[in-house]
């Protein structure tokens, strides 16, 4: 089994039932997620070894945290303990044109408030095949950047994969870092990038059009820039509203343009977390097939996740491989 | 703070959960409605000075529905206590080419029942800009009918405006009165007609065609047999199912026609009040807008009505003012 | 009120609560239904005089079993108790381009273990009109093929009319029987077949297309094949995924052609139990109208099914007759 | 299989989950119920082949209403359907010293309006055992009255048992009768009567005392009174308060007393239905079994009742028997 | 009306349902409260004119909490919004002789983290008969320490009654206080206190036994030390274990003692918010009765808190009333 | 850590929600356990390293099976995969003096079915500080009791410490077997023996009595028959109902007898699974303190399993150690 490592903020996600708002119902259910969580349960649920490096709270949230990693396979003996609580939002499911609506309280979090050196990298890292990072991590605090940055150079030292997917949200960003020199900076420790013209402008100040020529155009540029880069990855959402979206995914790895049919979500059981399970996706692909089927995959785990509800996408690898090869008619497995 | 008053009967509205029938399920959900209370919501929402003026039974039922009205920001201090009950009606939920049924029992209700001379009109009314009234109210009985007289004759010697909803539904009309008569009175007494052809053929015994020719030229015909009558407002719906409508809305100020743009709502959360959003929609717009915006305003806050459970609408003004700006695609609000 | 005999196994369905994946949740629901308890419940609700036979285990499962039955207006005084477990399966409710998964637990189910002689088919189908069967019975096991076989010769000694659905499932024959013998045998008992060309082609290795033509060619070699059939009555579906289906039906009475218009039902509730939906439609059709009429029920009657949460079409005549009938935009009946 | 009739409301029980407010939750959940109801369903259970007479309204309320009493095993052939209400009441679940409240509609209910000529109660009698009713009918309406009394006298003339369970509530009795008056014209026509001191003090205006004396007193008082009465049947109930409850039974049968032993039921999960399953164990013992065996399976009847959710008391004759010999621990049955 | 402002922190309490730990259950369920909050509640459900002051988000869930507030009838106007996150706890739920667990987010919250100057006191208490406080705000942070001293100074100056519950709580008072001098402080300010020799003992380093000698010997010396303080009102409560409590209540008006009968509560279900019952119930009785009734009236108030779902009492004056009379049995009362 | 090795099938709990019957209700809730899988959660919550042998269905709910265990703790590495469904059981929770009642569905179950040689024992065992069975492994299948007594042999001879619970129920027993040899047989290979005179009568024959005296003569006996047995340990339970229990713990060492003190639990959450955490208490008692302390640890333990939710024992060493230290009023932990 591939072993991977991710570190980020497990996220408890609370909300009401269906599309009721919280104001009228005292019933709630709740998940935990988070981007890199999302993308480890991903990993281990299509087979891979996966270790999760975060900070929980010591009470019985955090307890129920690493318990919910567990159940999904993924490895918490490097999730450590602190005296803040676990990180969490609520979530008010939207439909059609009304949009899904999030309240964050995570600012004064376990994992935000870590020591920067609460983890041996070191050691963590030595038995790995891949590192995933996202652009949520360095945003949340300094602590967290710090400790991501060498995460990164340990990963580069012992020529561990990485992916880094940008994610840049400007209102994470309370800290007093520039969300670009910053990202720049982990992206330079990277080799894979998961995202396309719209993440490029935003770390480059550069203004490619979000089509398949500004892609290509983008991609070269980005990989002039950042040299360590090798391949990126994409995919590019169509929503017709809350309900219903169209997903397609594309590539540039470094001399070649490759795209995928378009999968459409007619009936979105759950939007969150669809990018995660792109990433996870793609990493699972990138790990076992070659980039052309990774991307498929990766395309055909984001599609699947639309109809998975809570935060990560639980699909086996086969039910991806079936969709990625057209069967899309949902017909019962008997 | 602009201060609206409406009048009607509070229902409990008592389903079971999802598209189960009531023999499938012992467990129902519940809210209270009533198309009048499900105006007064939206607009307290909106952030409108609301009082409703209502008769709820004297036990915990009647003091749940008062705390529901407050809990969404509506004043109950004119809402009094009898010792009947408060009017129900029972909700299968339907899908696709399955109807919603409804089974009511308010015929003895509090509302009904009520004394029509339970409620000081000329106090009540003494510091108020709209008074809103729908069909509804004067078919119950005779004496919410002799009470809302006395309302719009009392708002209309305050140069109070008036808002009329005829929604005429024959099956209500039990205690003996002409229902064209009834209605044609009321309107006498009003400013603002909510209605179309449809409306209009029933009150007036004519003929007009449900498009814009016909929109227009009953919409003179309707000023012209009641010149108190300013401004008519309209919206049109179109039903693939029950699950999927379009909605438009169109007015005649008395001099222009105008319509807005079609709203798709392809997945639908709950049907029930959504006529009821479109008229606190447009009554919010024309207390604060132009008649053009406002019609855009209730036409958006009647399509997103669609998506929220329960009977009224629960959304808030800027909420509506992106969607009549165009913003349909529903992505997630961080 | 016609008399409708059916017989099969009464099936536990168990499953998480929308969407869920079971790891996700601790929260279930249950229905009890068995495809042709599906037909038997659907047929009493439609006003029939409905008698299923079966063996339930003699603990609160079985209770509960006779008991849900009773509640839809199932006769059930000829289902016997044995010392076996009820069958039972649980179900992973998919979306979209996901399929809904099903795991059994029936191998050793108190229907699959009865005793053959446990009923005498001789008094149970001393006064009825209708007698209804399908593959899956006899697929369970050689008690249950043995007891059908017998209750099919006696229900033609007694010209008892008897409709065939094959319903071949080839991972269900796990006894030895070879199943195209075994159902060729019981369709020779048989008066109508319910299936088209994929039955006819699986029936009797035969490789007709599945258009109107192959329709009509399949027929006519069935009914050159089984002489007693009269008439055979199928159904086309259309899946664009899970959530999305089109329905359409169509017969061949020995001489006619005649199909009816599209359904589409753009939301799927629950699509489990729709072709027995289906069959109950046509039985009651054919017991109560002409054939056109019967087959368009019966179309109308299986789209309906398609918004009904459960295993059995719970829907009354005059609702199945208003879509038959063009009634289609699912408008709310108060 | 002893033949029981039965004559009542249905009436539906709507509650928030546990021991929640109205006011804090919008989830309920709902059982059909009425005293004669409770009655009937526990009588099936035992059982016995019961018919319900009764008039429910003819929309889904009251097909829901018949469905759950098919559920439970009572013949529901002679309830007929009109277009009022069923009459129904919301329940809040007190604690300890807190007491459940009651908020009734049912005035105007199918039920209380019927027409007393509904049912033809030579024929609805011709066979049977056993006539069962209680005070709650002769109380909601002069129609219900005149068609029990009707009841009564025909089931005298056919020589079936009848038992009265006086049940006076005084908030019921609306329509200008004299309670006192009518029931004891009904107990004229009875044959057991359960109750002791206190109802009897309510009939005839004595003064006995609630102890063994006034039991033996009040009964003899009674025989005397009502020649055509037999035997008397108490219970007696110690609240500590409403969720510890102790329960005792006393006979007198003309010539003996006898009194069981107090049965405590230390953790109440429901109070409602507990008199009512004590008529149906009684009932069921003076069928089956001696007096003083019937007045043991009564007591232990009601005092399991009070571990059932919903109305009726669901228990089987075999768990009854178990508690009236002792077995008292409640040890797991594996 | 008598006119009531509280002054403190909205908490949301978040919990599994019943007895599950958050490791064995996705469902949750939630409350707003907090222990002034839980005060204004119960004194706006007995009929008070109750005003709450305090600082929530101003996204949806501070929305949800005004909301929930003006459910219960408490007015919201001087609740004011900022960018921090509203205050949670999560509570597991004990059982026996296992206690509840709650887990705290609160330090960052908008509450804590509130301007000082957010509130003019002069205004807020200009027309006010009673304000109430716990050492719970002082605990938080020195912004809300400052609030309540300014909010206290204003009242005395206008000669507001002020009731102090000193609720000490070493946990909570991490900002750098020394909550002896800052509660000592704030009781000089205040007229009712409301603890007894705990409570003293805490705040002046006394060693007063926790009996009546011991209660009256502390109360005699703390109201020498703060002559402000006129009576002292205290309750006592015996713990079997987390279900079964026993609640008597005693008090000191200055010359004389008088303590109330004992309340057993054997099946608690909610633990929560019973001392603010209690508070609420003293208040109320201050303000509408004498010393002796309103002890009565608390004690009271606080067994029956025991028996309600949440965090506020919602009983109304007349049940409580019930209580203090002795009805202890919880009688359905239909 | 202790390495802990447990032995038995994964049994799937469906039960109605609190004390409804099966046909009450259409929702139902899950937990995975059997008598070893309770030992193992529990265990490995307590801090120990816990690897569980069994054999699940290859389908979802296999998966959802081993995720389970994963989320408390449990290694399942040495889970297999087979072709047969998971085992399950339904269970009605009874209340006061009616019991629970459970159906079994597990002849053949995956578990039972296995093949014998499925585990290579010599390695599972190879880095082992205790195994634990039950007796409930050998009644089910000659396969289960094959694959037990090679993993006691292996036991044996890698000098492991083996603890038996003999839960002899004779229900189960249906191969052939007769459970005095069996059970004697694998006795003989066992340490540790859980049980009391009740136990030891039905392995030997003998006719001890269930008091002090029995016990330790009965111990005495049992020691002399199996001279490998070292230690004793039994609980004792008296039932006033099934809400009630007292639980008390001896001890016979082969030299010392030694008893704690009894432990009440008034309101019992749930009744399943209560010797699973005795027995789980008590190896990690002797594994971690001497036998004294692990005694009224083992005790402490018991009693805390009756206020959780479900088959296991969920909470901490802490927890445990604050009621072996006589804190048993349950009071809140803030």
């Amino acid at each position: 089994m591939k072993k991977i490592i991710t570190f980020g903020e497990i996220l408890m996600r609370i909300s009401p039932i269906g599309n009721k708002k919280m104001i009228q119902s005292n019933t709630l259910e709740y998940y935990f997620g988070g981007t890199e969580v999302n993308v480890a349960i991903s990993l281990a649920q299509l087979g891979n070894d996966v270790k999760h490096v975060s900070v929980v709270s010591e009470d019985f949230i955090g307890h129920a945290a690493k318990s919910f990693l567990n159940q999904y396979g993924v490895d918490t003996s490097l999730v450590t303990n602190s005296g803040y609580p676990l990180g969490l939002y609520f979530l008010e499911t939207g439909a059609v044109m009304r949009p899904s609506t999030i309240s964050y309280n995570r600012s004064n979090s376990s994992f935000s408030m870590m020591d920067p050196n609460h983890i041996n990298w070191n050691a963590a890292l030595d038995v790995c095949d891949w590192f995933h990072w996202t652009g949520i991590t360095p945003a949340l605090s300094k602590q967290a950047y710090q400790s991501l940055k060498v995460a990164l150079q340990t990963a580069k030292n012992k020529n561990i994969m990485v992916s880094a997917d940008p994610a840049y949200r400007k209102d994470l960003w309370k800290y007093g870092a520039k969300p670009q020199e910053v990202l720049n900076e982990l992206i330079e420790l990277s080799d894979i990038f998961i995202g396309g013209p719209n993440e490029i402008n935003e770390l480059l100040n550069t203004n490619f059009k979000n089509n398949t020529t500004g892609f290509i155009e983008g991609s070269k540029h980005l990989l002039h820039t950042f040299p360590n880069l090798k391949k990126i990855f994409d995919k590019t959402r169509i929503s017709t509203n809350a309900n219903w979206h169209k997903i397609k995914s594309r590539m540039w790895d470094g001399a070649n343009f490759f795209e995928t049919e378009q999968l459409e979500i007619t009936h979105i059981i759950d939007r969150i977390g669809t990018g995660d399970a792109y990433a996870a996706g793609l990493i699972h692909g990138l790990l076992h097939f070659n980039d052309k089927k990774a991307l498929k995959f990766a395309n055909a785990a984001c599609a699947l996740k639309h109809t998975i509800e809570g935060d990560a996408n639980l699909v086996l690898e086969k039910e991806i491989e079936l969709v990625m090869n057209g069967s899309l008619t949902g017909r019962i497995n008997r």
